[in-house]
């Protein structure tokens, strides 16, 4: 199964969105057989692997990182096609959070008389796949939040000047990240402050590129942003208040979609994120100011936050690395868990929880 | 060496004013004999070398972490009971630093037709007794400013509320580094707002008590503060601007100290670390408000930052890490080195090194 898990991987940049998946098929001690899914549209990793065994697997034990498939969808069945090559036994990691698969899998490879074991490794391969999962479960993308501070907690200096913070290695880092998200979400302050161009960069390996997204309740980016000159699309996330701003967006390449406004009048975080995961994303890579990613991270609707931490100290009148509101006393802090610390280059990147995933 | 530099560090807590200083005989490629300084005042590492080897020392070499002693300080020099005991060869790291040794025990080993090496592992030596090399090459101690916030660099909540950022594990830590620390050093400020004890709590091992040490300008510290209670001393140091407030600190068992002041009126920082290294100080550890941390790393006089970092967010109106004046653009930037990241406990601990060392 770790092998499974290690060829699942193979797919991270590629197969949005449907989840990251291996299969190793085993007769005798042996592996005969081994895959991954690479593209939505491809076969999956199941039947990729059963090719690859070359048609003599009858009695095999396949290890799939999760549940095989029990419905049409942009291929046929899993399943089906494991019964059909007489394999005895499957070991599934994670069951499908899939409602169209939800069990169903397992359930029609029992009938067919194919020993099942399922939930071995089954935190790795929900980890591997936690945007997915949460799209399943909850209706929305898994939302990874990025900043980049000082020692001191500061994303820009007191006159605002912020670039560069991190070093190259840091910023490198990001554009993987960038690569293996299914959208890059900003906000229309960053479009005006810093213009920045939210593609990826300098990644060898092949990846989808995503979608660049920007929360924009009164449609305030400019017609001239850096971001709309390319021909990579970009969507605006507006609240339908400023219809007369709509035609030159248009013109100047931007797609419009309009979600319902939020309490406070801006667009709905919990909308724009439900309209993301309408398009199928699975994994939202957000790189915002501290005013719009403090108040997703208020609404309960970050995952995951990612800190660079660089090795400077900018002061007490930089801008700070959230706005949070209404926190006075010590029994209002937010709590977070920590996931990882390590060096990237000259930066320390820290990854935090911020919402523990819902129970299954 | 690596062995002698082992026993050296079992004198941290104890040896000060001395260095950390460890010492292997070794004669045919077999240990003899082997050390460490434990107490100012007691035999040095090299004397307690010999004696373990039971006076059969002849013709075997020394491994010592520092460079043998040459003059009569506390008790007499190590250069001569080395000779005497018929070393043949002397492997030191570090030189001497002492204006006082500076080359000259070498030199009277070579005198005396003992071989000798210097310079291996020096800098592991060094970074062993950082508070004893800088007190010797500047006459100041080397300061460690400890700081605990959350992961958005917030000291307090709004509200001024800040007990307790840290988990016990980490408070825990902060116990042992006072134990290793010649003084601990807090301003008044922190001494009003939260009268803390700053002792050595809930450390097994032997330790010298550090000095509890508070820069207060204008004597502000109350009579009836929680560290006069007890019967450890407390330094206050001030700009000699008060005396009517001096009787009753006093006599409430303060030890008063009067330094300059610095352009900015208050205590100097480089006169209060002069005094300190005058008693002997070698390791300041400094815990203070954001103001006196910023207002020292200003001055160019902390050498070390150590920051607890805990896994919440308090809030942008929280209060800041540090307070540093005139940071408008990032060439105003303060640098910082990465030292060490690490978990505690539920936090993460942060080393920087703030002054780089002076070349030698």
């Amino acid at each position: 199964m770790a092998r499974a898990l290690q060829l699942a991987e193979r797919g991270r940049w590629t197969c949005d969105p449907n989840p990251r998946v291996g299969c190793v098929l085993v007769r005798d001690g042996e592996c005969i057989g081994e895959a991954w899914h690479a593209r939505a549209g491809e076969p999956h990793a199941e039947i990729l692997a059963l090719r690859a065994a070359g048609g003599d697997t009858a009695g095999a034990t396949a290890y799939v990182t999760l549940e095989p498939c029990s419905h049409y969808g942009r291929t046929p069945p899993c399943a089906d096609a494991l019964i059909e090559a007489g394999i005895a036994r499957v070991v599934a990691a994670a069951t499908d959070p899939n409602p169209r698969v939800a069990g169903r899998g397992l359930d029609r490879l029992r009938e067919a008389g194919v020993a099942v074991t399922a939930g071995l490794m089954a935190e790795h391969s929900e980890r591997l796949n936690p945007g997915f999962f949460r799209r399943m479960r909850a209706g929305l993308p898994y939302v990874r939040a990025k900043l980049a501070a000082s020692l001191d907690g500061r994303t820009a200096m007191a006159s605002g000047e912020s670039r560069w913070i991190t070093s190259d290695a840091a910023r490198h880092d990001v554009h993987r990240w960038r690569a293996g998200s299914g959208a890059i979400v900003t906000g229309v302050d960053t479009v005006i402050a810093d213009d920045p161009q939210l593609t990826v960069r300098d990644v060898e390996a092949d990846f989808l590129p995503p979608r660049r997204v920007v929360i924009d309740t009164d449609l305030r980016t400019p017609p001239d942003a850096g971001m709309l000159a390319d021909e990579r699309g970009v969507v605006l996330i507006h609240g339908g208040t400023m219809p007369a701003r709509e035609p030159d967006l248009v013109h100047a390449g931007a797609e419009l979609w309009h979600v319902a406004p939020g309490e406070d009048s801006h667009v709905s975080p919990t909308a724009a994120l439900e309209v993301l995961a309408g398009v199928e994303i699975n994994e939202v890579w957000m790189e915002a100011g501290p005013r719009l990613t403090g108040a997703w991270i208020q609404a309960g609707l970050v995952d995951e936050l990612i800190v660079y931490l660089a090795p400077h100290l900018m002061g007490h009148e930089g801008r700070p690395l959230l706005a949070l509101s209404g926190l006075e006393v010590m029994t209002d802090r937010l709590p977070l868990t920590w996931m990882d610390q390590r060096r990237v280059g000259e930066d320390l990147r820290l990854t935090l929880r911020v919402r523990e995933p819902e129970e299954v």
